[in-house]
């Protein structure tokens, strides 16, 4: 489909408040690499092929003829779920939690790793000049960290527990700092892992093995802080972590549990539920967007050394096989021919 | 130790802010009649004999120097559990979470189940005359109603599912109710119990068996509500009960866990999770008896109806044994030999 | 225009998700007799002609192709504020702060008071059949009362004053009862707006005068309760109310701000402030209908009452003198001549 | 009185809880100042001779026989504000605004701007190694910016204005880039103060003059930051200053009353009204000091710029003179005469 054709159909009916973006950056996630190689993650199965691709940025083409916000040459960021329905989730603020939502790369909607995509405008948010398209596509990931540690309620002084130091314990670290977190201790298999955290911030590693006993976990996370934290972000799914998060966590505190594990779980809710520890979900992100550009664009949080990667579109295959592998953190595709900068 | 003694025991060192009370009414809890039948509750061991009781109300007969508040011949309902450290859980308004707590009817902690009993004159509240003392021992077990449907966020135009319509499960249907709820589904075994619950106030009642499949009991709440509660508020503690609530609260609501099973747990964490569906403890309860006391004088609540048995403190046995067999709702004990009075 | 044009109307552009309405009951609003009167309200200033009207209920004669949870046929209670855009404040749960809303009988935008109209879908909610229209159509100012007293935090035990005994203070009335308020004290210049509270379930009634001391009518009312209320809810607008309702509040309540007075006020800001009484505006309302419907068909809360007179939508100058004149409360007007129950 | 008679105070009766201090360094407050030259503060009046001073570190020489959170040897930093009830604000977390409170040097209390002093365990926390004691001292006016913040919502890329750049305005800056906040505009009269917050953080300087006009103020605000802040913090008391903080803030967002001016104030009500703007006051502080030494300990607050004097105890008039002329930002005295260090 050329440029033409692809303008001609913003102007179909009800396309109005579309825009068309000519991509740029689209970095490579887990469910990605799941859907390439098993067709589905849970219930949701492809019917037929989809385009893969949620994390991602361009530079608007053409805009729909209500669009005010946008306008050719604007580079945006992309949120990739968009609520079809006003419904009662939307208008209270839960847009994510919608069962109306398209979400790119979420069968049966195409993502959006392609040479153009077609969005709706009020879910492009115009970078600034001083933030790259990378940093733009980052902030799916990023939304992750900021919806977590918002669900979580980090605040100032806040010490934190993260299990996981994959891309989304890695940011979720970002994130827990930048919102005053005064101590986080991280946990992961890997020393790798654990040093890309370190370096990124965090103060105590802890490094586990599958064979560890939650509640002594939960005893060397108190030692390393000096008491327990307020706050534990599960990013593994796995059931001994979740069991880790919970026992670990201070009386009256947070366990978020962001990693998807298998659909039931052996967990002390006793132990929780009498200690008031609550046990909160995530389920993608809302309203992340506009908090980071802001926090990309002052300084306070900066997502580029998750970037490990970078493929020409071309080379797709070669870019899934390097995050199928897990080598890395981001594995980076570059949509635009000409334009290969971060 | 007669009441000349009695009242010396204000004035030794550190007890300025006690006061010294006749005791008039005191529930039989649950929890009494495990420690007496058992001699514990999980980690809480009698080490030697322990009075038990801590649903009471009595008469101030005597107040510490430090106590302005009371006078000689206040009618006052107690609050069993006591701090006794300003700890940051103290200061930050969850006094319950503090590990310093003293607890009526807990080991090593005495309860009130007594002819005079002493307490901290600030966790005693003035009765107003409209109400009975048997209505201030009431205000125990509907804390555990008040605390739990705050932890919900039970609020107008609430649909609330409680499982279990036993005592909390009543109280809970009285609060939810008098918050705003508009609809409330109650689920018990016995159909005696939800006649009670139909009695107080429940829209829709569930019978339930043991062997109910949870998804399905879900799907049948949905049914009757017209669209899945935003509040479910287990009082049973069983696992499957625990599972149908997860299963049954619509996403981005809140379970609360009130019932205490088992250790450990089997439920459907990642189904609660991606419909960012709340898990949250109570424990006993906070800022609690002012609240219940302003509801009581204002008519707004009748928990009158809970009390299905009475006894003279001299028939405790008997009593005991009619609340082991888990015959009425609430058994009171009545401890002033000259006013038998509810 | 007959329905055959009207009906082509759904079917214009961008129109896909309204409905066309057949109108039934439209109340008169003190600002549909302002507008009426004077042509403007503050900064909103009508350039031409506007049909009045925003408290209203109709029957379903068509959809739009978009439209799924309404058919022809079906009664509604009609949201009169629909945000045009996506913006932050909708995305974040607070649509009606959107600066795109579109309001009936807001000028420019026109209003219900009419044979036909068309509506967002999204915006128009079922009305069981257990409510009548009218209900329907009073779910608007019950609106203002819900909201009102959610950004008060209205909950179990809570003591209340209200400023005003007119509409909006009565719906208040009604629903902060409805949220658990223990004790509500209402104030009016009118003995006769006053009996009315009382009628609807006012504990208290605080008679003032124009001249009244706002420090003096603060002590009245901490004497009326035994105690200064933790929420204030000013619906007059009038500064020495706004004066009172902050001197009266408890030190860590809420005032709420609904009635509409001068640009500006003088007044106690420090004694608020190092009270820590918070001062909160509201803005019409979102998130309302829903949770109005739950408690109109579960009988928790009864607007019937508050229809004093209805009119023929031909006799409309007479209903809106009517209205003006201050008589009664609420003056509702029949749009269906072939209908003209409540 | 020497050392021997001092920690015969703590064995007197009721003191069992209390620490005596060997006092090390104390920060002059304005309102330490106010007392030496005015004696008195609105409501507050000292009736006979009081001891200043309550921005206080020291190091504990005995303890209550009731303490076990302390020890002779640890050094600590005070918190100024005790209450002595159990009472209903102190239970449900707010105990700054219990009317029970004995505060440090507010009238009938003495300060404690001494060589010993006593006072309540609970309200003494141990300062980590790694902090000095004016770090410890300067806790109390952080706190400040520490509760404003928190009563502001600030959180990640919140943007903020703040009125006033005088050390309380300097330390709510500090504290609002720590807790996330991408951007804070900082308004002052004076050019030096402004260079100062420059240096400490502040991304956008806004000079004012008395006779600039408060919606024109609010204009420059929207345009430094792009759009308008979601929270202002007022901490200069003055009526225009309060006007403006009303007219910049954000719909939806929060202006936090620090600053306190003259008993009445005239303000744009309506304004924050209809756009749901919330005004906040402060009082004091609750629940800090734990949080301001994690975060001073974690280095993600540095407080230690703030001192630019430093006095012997003996030459406490010279310093007093220095703070009462406004020079520098905060002056220090040292109470310990073998130990002059930070």
């Amino acid at each position: 489909m050329d440029k033409d054709n692809l303008s001609a159909v913003l102007h179909a009916k009800g396309d109005l408040r579309l825009v068309l973006l000519k991509m740029h950056s689209v970095g490579i996630c887990g469910s990605d690499v799941h859907y390439w190689q098993h067709g589905r993650i849970g219930d949701f199965v492809l019917q037929k092929p989809m385009v893969l691709g949620h994390e991602a940025a361009g530079r608007v083409v053409q805009v729909g003829s209500s669009v005010t916000h946008l306008k050719p040459g604007d580079r945006v960021a992309i949120e990739p779920g968009v609520p079809r329905e006003m419904d009662e989730f939307f208008k209270s603020g839960h847009y994510n939690l919608s069962p109306t939502v398209l979400f790119c790369a979420t069968p049966p909607d195409d993502g959006n790793l392609s040479r153009y995509y077609k969005h709706n405008a009020n879910f492009c948010y115009k970078l600034p000049d001083t933030l790259t398209f990378e940093e733009g596509a980052l902030i799916e990931p990023l939304s992750v960290g900021i919806h977590a540690c918002r669900r979580a309620g980090v605040t100032l002084g806040s010490s934190v527990l993260i299990c996981g130091a994959g891309p989304i314990g890695l940011v979720s670290l970002l994130v827990a700092k930048a919102m005053g977190a005064s101590q986080v201790v991280i946990s992961d298999l890997s020393a790798e892992r654990l040093a890309k955290a370190k370096e990124l911030g965090a103060d105590f590693l802890l490094p586990v093995k599958r064979e560890d006993v939650p509640q002594e976990m939960a005893r060397r996370v108190e030692g390393m802080l000096g008491g327990q934290p307020q706050i534990s972000i599960e990013c593994t799914g796995v059931e001994s972590s979740i069991q880790t998060a919970i026992y670990a966590t201070r009386s009256g505190g947070v366990v978020v549990l962001v990693g998807l594990g298998e659909e039931m779980t052996r967990a002390p809710l006793l132990n929780a539920a009498i200690r008031e520890v609550d046990i909160r979900g995530v389920f993608r992100y809302c309203n992340t967007w506009p908090t980071a550009i802001a926090m990309l664009a002052s300084k306070h949080i900066n997502v580029k050394p998750l970037v490990t990667h970078r493929f020409m579109l071309e080379q797709a295959v070669e870019a899934f096989d390097t995050a199928r592998q897990g080598l890395g953190i981001k594995v980076m595709l570059k949509c635009d021919k000409n334009d290969q900068k971060p």
